[in-house]
């Protein structure tokens, strides 16, 4: 293939731009292309995405492109498998060019400071491969990193086909999900005529990772760096067996009811009311292979005391450690250290309390759950506030850095609904409606948050049990009433971290 | 192979003293034993070796059985390879037995609290493989995980065998390393005859990991649970190419003047003459590809500001949070928290400063900077003492709980030295030598640890650069002392973590 495309100066631009004119000094993370390898309905974008979702979470700045949509962009709807024949030269045409215009905006956005691209496409032959290679590698010496994925279950397949395929934009004139079936079936042959599984002999030099059937077996060959290394590690955790887990925190605490951040105090008695509960709505559930994960404090630990499952205690599910702040109220704080309580609300991410942490710490101390809970069956976790914000970040697809900001069930939903009832939704609306409720801290539901994969995501459901708790989440100041005054500190609601 | 062996009641035995005899109830850690694959000379023991350095140094309780001295126990002097012939009917008695001893005592070492134990033997037969399986797994009820390594290299198997096996036991009656080789080289010619490699149809319900060349391919079958997952990602990423690691403490700071631990001050005169000096040697001995890394403190980052070589900084390699404690020395700190400064010294490992971190801690936050050593070429690292204990733990082989003792060049050689020469080696001893210079700290020389891997383990050098620097180093009080009155504590020496 001639690479000398009309793009040609554009390459040489955008590498200019990259490395500028000279060497570059200190240079030590260099961006990577993942491009993905394999036939139609073998879960590249479900991996794309999960990856992408994984990355970004811990603070690598990673997007997905997929060529479909550049494609369906390029052409006119889509009518039949037709257009994928491997003789059908005119579309062939469009093919390559959509290829190449995303790779030009992989590389624009990596120039531009992006630190991963996943090029989610089938890249199914060594003439595509090579191209990317002589690009990403040779034009503008970007790290390439294959993940082909590899699965002859027709089953899985079909499945794969129904979940996802069926609502394709592709589709949308078509009805009959047996015809969209049959056309995707078809689909896959048009590719399987051309297909070249990446090969260790031809391709040697190529760094890559190949999947089979979903996650059975990984070959690795020659990863290099961190990223890749990464990138095998989580990808050898993930499955795709249907599961369910169950997020709550623990009951109201003796703390919560004071307003009090931190510590360790036990439940109170609506918390061990909770607990009763919670034990209660799990063996309803009748859950199979349910574990129990809680942190070390007590009142995680009391709140599953009841439940029949086996239980493990993980000191990374901790809530995060305020610091000098732990086991004070939010006025106190603001009355001992407003210059922290302000930079805080300024930026709750990067925030450390003194002699503490922060969400970011937060994150890198999860990391290690949330990878044994990729490989895990059905969990309940049993944690905090701050560290069940960072989770669901996770599983909701937000980046760490608004991790922080995350709404949980206790402690939002029934708050802010009355809020809006009392009040006009304004800055000092918030504040007002805060007053009122000064002497009588807002009341919700213990809830419990189950999370159920479904295609590329998560659904998210809430169930509340019927014994209430104090509300701990403290709405996000508007920026003008960034400065507090000791005033309106005692106003605000409850713990929120 | 007939598994109603003399020792079937022992198996019994031994599962009824695991799972008592009932079910386990809660039961989650379930013991591993990871079995070896492949050649004589494939770096078996060296992979045994390291896994279980890297297990143990984060916190899971490893042990190596070795299949050869097992066989040396049993049988008279090593004679030759044919010994290892597969017509030798007496010794493959012999070896079969061994290896029956040696998986007795793997599985009583793992009822008894062993959590991993790695069988270093060939095991290069599927009828090997299968009986491993039987007792390990369907006798006992633990995971079983096989590693193989593949190596047809003639370069890597020479070298090898030049390495390790010129000095075995085996060969303490052969002076010629020629004739090793030679006898070595034909040892394998006999297991060449029946080995199979590990065969993901035949043997398609074992879990295991296949190394090819030393890592630059990896294969992963049917990998199961958080240990497993570790070691693959822990054994793709070490590498054999010969390189060196150098280990230095930040030049002295205006807080080691004042023997204050914590902080982030800035380098004092002789701290930056050291500075000065690092890079000099640095210089001189024109380490080809070095990186330099350093945690995000200023007495860390000032000490590299003239190290020519692409620098990265590490917030894991920031020094041990030493919570309330920090700042102060260590006569303030048993003057206001008595409890906390014995507690420490009980056990240091798993002591945490209030709101600050234990060496526990540190080890897992510093668990990915080891894995980017592993990957990495020649890497200067300049961090703080705590950490340096916990990395010098590692490449030593100490064990996590052993970290917070190890000695480090600064603060310890030279000031024990004068110890000895000043008074004898009592606990009296060392209060009275402090006492001596209790206006006048020790000085001991900055230096560079060289960490140079040799065979299976690293070779260990000191490099004292001639800039000196307050002694830091607090030794542990024998138990007899262990509480201090105010009084003698004004003697210890200084900022030690």
């Amino acid at each position: 293939m001639d690479l000398e495309d009309n793009r040609a100066e554009g390459w040489k631009y955008l590498n200019k731009q990259y490395f500028g004119d000279g060497e570059r000094a200190n240079y030590v993370n260099i961006p990577h292309v993942i491009a993905m390898v394999g036939l139609p309905a073998r879960g590249k974008t479900y991996i794309s995405k999960k990856l992408s979702r994984y990355l970004n979470w811990i603070g690598i700045n990673t997007r997905v492109f997929n060529l479909g949509e550049y494609r369906r962009h390029a052409t006119s709807a889509y009518t039949s498998h037709e257009f994928f024949r491997a003789d059908n030269k005119e579309a062939m045409a469009i093919r390559q060019q959509c290829a190449l215009d995303a790779l030009h905006d992989v590389c624009e956005w990596l120039v531009k400071g992006g630190e991963v691209a996943v090029f989610d496409a089938t890249n199914s032959t060594r003439e595509r491969r090579r191209m990317i290679r002589d690009i990403v590698v040779h034009k503008m010496g970007f790290k390439l990193f294959f993940v082909e994925s590899i699965c002859d279950d027709p089953r899985i397949i079909e499945q794969n086909i129904m979940e996802v395929k069926v609502s394709s934009p592709d589709y949308t004139n078509i009805q009959n999900t047996d015809n969209v079936l049959n056309d995707f079936l078809l689909r896959i042959e048009h590719y399987k005529e051309k297909y070249e599984p990446l090969e260790e002999n031809l391709e040697s030099d190529y760094s890559f990772m190949k999947i089979y059937d979903t996650g059975e077996k990984v070959v690795v060959h020659k990863h290099e760096g961190h990223i890749q290394s990464r990138i095998v590690y989580y990808l050898m955790n993930i499955h795709i067996v249907p599961r369910t887990i169950y997020l709550t925190r623990h009951g109201e605490s003796l703390h919560n009811i004071e307003g009090r951040i931190g510590g360790d105090s036990a439940l109170s008695p609506r918390g061990q009311q909770y607990a009763g509960a919670l034990a209660g709505y799990i063996e309803t559930q009748a859950i199979p292979g349910l574990r129990v994960w809680t942190s070390w404090m007590r009142r995680a630990i009391q709140t599953v005391k009841d439940v029949k499952a086996p239980q493990e205690r993980w000191k990374a599910l901790n809530e995060i450690d305020a610091g000098i702040c732990e086991e004070m109220t939010y006025a106190e704080i603001q009355e001992k250290y407003p210059s922290d309580f302000n930079a805080r609300d300024a930026n709750k991410f990067a925030y450390r309390y003194p002699r503490g942490e922060s969400y970011e710490d937060l994150v890198a101390r999860l990391e290690p759950v949330i990878m044994e809970l990729e490989r895990q069956g059905n969990v309940l976790v049993v944690s905090h506030q701050a560290v069940m914000r960072c989770l669901l970040a996770y599983f909701l697809d937000k980046s760490a850095a608004d991790a922080g900001r995350v709404r949980l069930p206790r402690g939002t939903r029934r708050a802010r609904r009355r809020r809006r009832r009392h009040a006009p939704p304004s800055p000092a609306g918030q504040y007002r409606t805060s007053h009122a409720t000064r002497h009588m801290p807002h009341a919700t539901y213990h809830t419990v948050i189950k999370l159920t994969p479904v295609a590329y995501g998560c659904r998210e459901e809430h169930v509340a049990l019927a014994v209430a708790a104090v509300d701990t989440h403290r709405p996000r100041p508007p920026v003008s009433t960034a400065r507090h005054t000791p005033h309106d500190t005692c106003h605000t609601p409850h713990t929120t971290r």
